[in-house]
């Protein structure tokens, strides 16, 4: 599935771990159903809204998977999920919908930027109760593990 | 405390629990800090966005306390954190949201409706990463433990 709004999403996330952690994910297919994930340890959420659309997009990362990113970017040895990479989890957020919102405002999916709620704890499954839109979970691999992305948007203006 | 953007979520959760499970809750004084919270193992979350503010609402439950809510509004026993207790948690962020939303729009503050997401998952807590308002954490008590409700706002309007 390719999907105009859904792309850009995926594009800032490598692009963001490429420059910034020197980590080059594979991304598998694109699916509209979050059964079979990884259960995440820590989970960045942010609103999507828009005059033309209205979602959300959450990134998931088990521990390992963040850890290694931390690593990766702070060139420092962590070995819990402590407040800097809940700070990390937010920041990381921002710059995929930063990233994504510069290519999407060019497509005329202008929205406004939102803060980040981040959410610690073990094994978690994300569920959007209610929602009557199109939910799209992107795979990510690295070599220490998977982790995702889900964007969600609710508009009939989107393509599938 | 008293605040008129927030004290209208603390009536509505209080009235919500109330008349769908004959819970009665006591309040703790609302704060600005949320540590020494109990660890969550579900949360709900809704986007609050207005002209004149921006924000969220958070609902927060160990799991004791969400099973003895869900078996004193369905009359049913509940073991685990199912997917029926997921739902709960987003008609229970939606219904306190309605109920509020109806408060503050005769006071000036009127914002849309989004969807809630829920968070399922152990040890939970929750942090908003870079977020420039207020954070206002209220603790309910019930006869098998406490748990807190999150209000964010952020608005020079909004007394304190």
């Amino acid at each position: 599935m390719k999907n105009q709004f859904v792309q850009p999403f995926i594009d800032s996330m490598s692009k963001v771990l490429v420059t910034m952690a020197r980590i080059e994910p594979s991304t598998d297919t694109p699916n509209l159903i979050n059964k079979d994930l990884p259960p995440a340890d820590i989970t960045g959420f942010i609103p999507l809204s828009s005059p033309r659309t209205q979602g959300s997009l959450v990134l998931s990362f088990p521990q390992p998977v963040i850890l290694h990113i931390a690593e990766n970017m702070f060139n420092e040895k962590f070995d819990s999920i402590d407040s800097d990479i809940v700070d990390l989890v937010g920041e990381l957020t921002n710059m995929v919908t930063g990233n994504a919102k510069g290519l999407l405002d060019e497509k005329g999916f202008s929205f406004g930027m939102d803060t980040p709620t981040v959410i610690k704890g073990s094994g978690q499954t994300i569920s959007h109760v209610g929602f009557n839109g199109t939910v799209v979970v992107v795979p990510f691999s690295t070599e220490v593990g998977e982790f995702y992305v889900e964007v969600c948007f609710k508009s009939k203006d989107i393509e599938q």
